[in-house]
């Protein structure tokens, strides 16, 4: 890093910067209607979704939207398929979004060139408005996140997760006021970055933790899980906590901590069966969640109240974001440039 | 376990016993064929997979088939979505698949009830065809592997594979003799038990690795990962050779170990660039896969040679279920009796 600068910095700032980001998204979201009206008038049979790392785990996001509010089947797709074996599958009817904070990965690019020549409808969402991914798709949404300059994403993943929010919103002609107050949310969760940084301290010499939820929170563990890897280089494994129970468990024990996400609603109701299964192996479970999973827990971090359960994916990141950053620091890594990553990656 | 029983005695024959079991699954194919016609008549437009655990693994497999060799999109399906969320999304044209050794989970049985309701032809890939999965389908495919005792699935795990391949092969009306040769490949891999044992010595106080490939060998890495988990305790998490490098590369030092797959072929092709990055972190990778994918690596085990790359994960698996299994033995464990683990698991 170049002389004087705080390893870190950038990461720190741009966690911080989300509740700006999103006003700002909030605030305009003329475009995102003007694509939602174009894919609604499409009514598509089936969404595929196509994306690599964190842009991943908001494709995720956005497969359970679909399958739960638009009531429509939904794939993620495998790029390889398609770049490396050749498929060419018939896409009437289909519409493919690929999401990339960079656009920039071959792969991706190709997908959604592939997927536009089988006739399926394509969306490209990234914040690179100028990037070959952009270019490549009939449509292009900007999610308008702002230059991000740590390797790690934090705020592009949840502006992705926000714009696809909307986006589906309103390709349905529902109200999006449910997302209206997380801005005021996320201030109240990075007001305990305090909190998360004596938290921090637990894991310091942890080799290896689990990170599981189920619904719309499993996007939310995945994420958390890389975001571990990638800055503090420790093993952090996502399950879904139905998948956990066949096989997983038998790896956890006191010595393996087991971070969880339980917010209220259902997703969060389907994970107590989970949580109990976790006590009976007498593990370490820090929730982030409602008061009733956090008490049923080692230890946790309560939610804002009142946030609805396909809205809290886009808050319950930001403390495992300054987890993250502060795990990073403590052990001696920068996460603005962890060893061996770049922030453009490509895949073939 | 009961006094005199060896520990994994269950598993070392049911890992042994696969080549038989293929062979009778190649020498009575009607039962999939008949099951191939009617999934042909019905001309599907998306294919769904529903599966937990090892069983995921299977449908993963399957979703590259169908992807790749039927040119169908396809997506694995979130049961959550249907039987927690209540979603009841309109599923005509769609082909459901779900696969499970015991056919007794809860929540698959719903999601092939739901499916069926919403319109979807439904096919259920059960180990005994008398469990509740296997009624509920309007198909079914017994896989006849017969009964499994120990709690980690290994001969359950390739019938499915080796099922689902000669299905999708049957039902596009192709050669199904490219999977003449696995039993013989099969026991040429058995053959190597005592080089597996040595190998194990190498990883018998690792808390951590990682398992990764590309393609159709995506599914034996996340197999791979789940067995060692499930049997051995250890931290292994896999990865597609391109995820891995979207991010857990960072991790990636001397002191974890790698495990790739790298058949011949297009996935293995794919693999290498990702194994020239695991070179430049210095990683110890030891591969199994084809002569010069070993020669590149720091270790590995030479799959037999002329065996197609969609047929490989049917025999990739096997080093990998004796390592699971001597690395149990080795470090105290049961890999009959998992702690924690039944048989059946059974998840809403």
């Amino acid at each position: 890093m170049p002389a004087g600068e705080r390893p870190g910095r950038h990461m720190a700032a741009e966690v911080h910067e989300q509740p700006a980001v999103w006003q700002r998204i909030l605030a305009d979201q003329q475009s995102i209607r003007d694509i939602a009206a174009r894919l609604a008038a499409a009514r598509p049979r089936f969404v595929l979704l196509a994306a690599r790392g964190t842009s991943d785990h908001a494709a995720l996001y956005a497969k359970y939207l679909v399958e739960i509010t638009h009531e429509l089947p939904a794939g993620l797709v495998s790029p390889s398929t398609l770049t490396a074996y050749g498929a060419r599958p018939r896409l009437d009817g289909v519409l493919l979004i690929a999401v990339s904070q960079s656009g920039h990965s071959p792969d991706l690019v190709r997908t959604i060139e592939i997927g536009r020549g089988q006739g399926a409808l394509t969306l490209a969402i990234t914040n690179d408005a100028l990037s070959p991914l952009a270019q490549a798709g009939e449509l292009h949404l900007d999610i308008r996140a702002g230059r991000e300059q740590a390797v790690a994403a934090t705020k592009s993943y949840t502006a992705q997760l926000l714009t696809l929010y909307l986006l589906l919103v309103h390709m349905r002609g529902a109200d999006w006021r449910a997302v209206e107050r997380v801005a005021e949310w996320g201030r109240l969760l990075l007001d305990q970055d305090g909190t998360i940084g004596i938290i921090a301290e637990r894991y310091r010499f942890a080799e290896r933790l689990v990170v599981t939820a189920r619904g719309y929170s499993y996007a939310t563990a995945r994420e958390a899980a890389l975001k571990l890897m990638e800055t503090s280089y420790i093993a952090a494994q996502a399950f879904s906590g139905a998948d956990l129970l066949h096989g997983p468990l038998a790896m956890i024990d006191p010595l393996v901590p087991v971070l969880a996400v339980i917010p209220a609603g259902v997703g969060g109701t389907a994970m107590l069966p989970v949580l109990a299964r976790l006590r009976e192996a007498r593990a370490d479970v820090f929730s982030v969640g409602h008061a009733g999973a956090v008490a049923a827990s080692s230890a946790g971090l309560v939610l804002p109240e009142g946030v609805p359960e396909e809205v809290s994916p886009i808050l319950e990141i930001l403390p495992f974001q300054m987890l993250a950053l502060h795990l990073a620091l403590a052990r001696g890594a920068d996460p603005d440039a962890p060893r061996r990553l770049s922030k453009v990656t490509e895949t073939l």
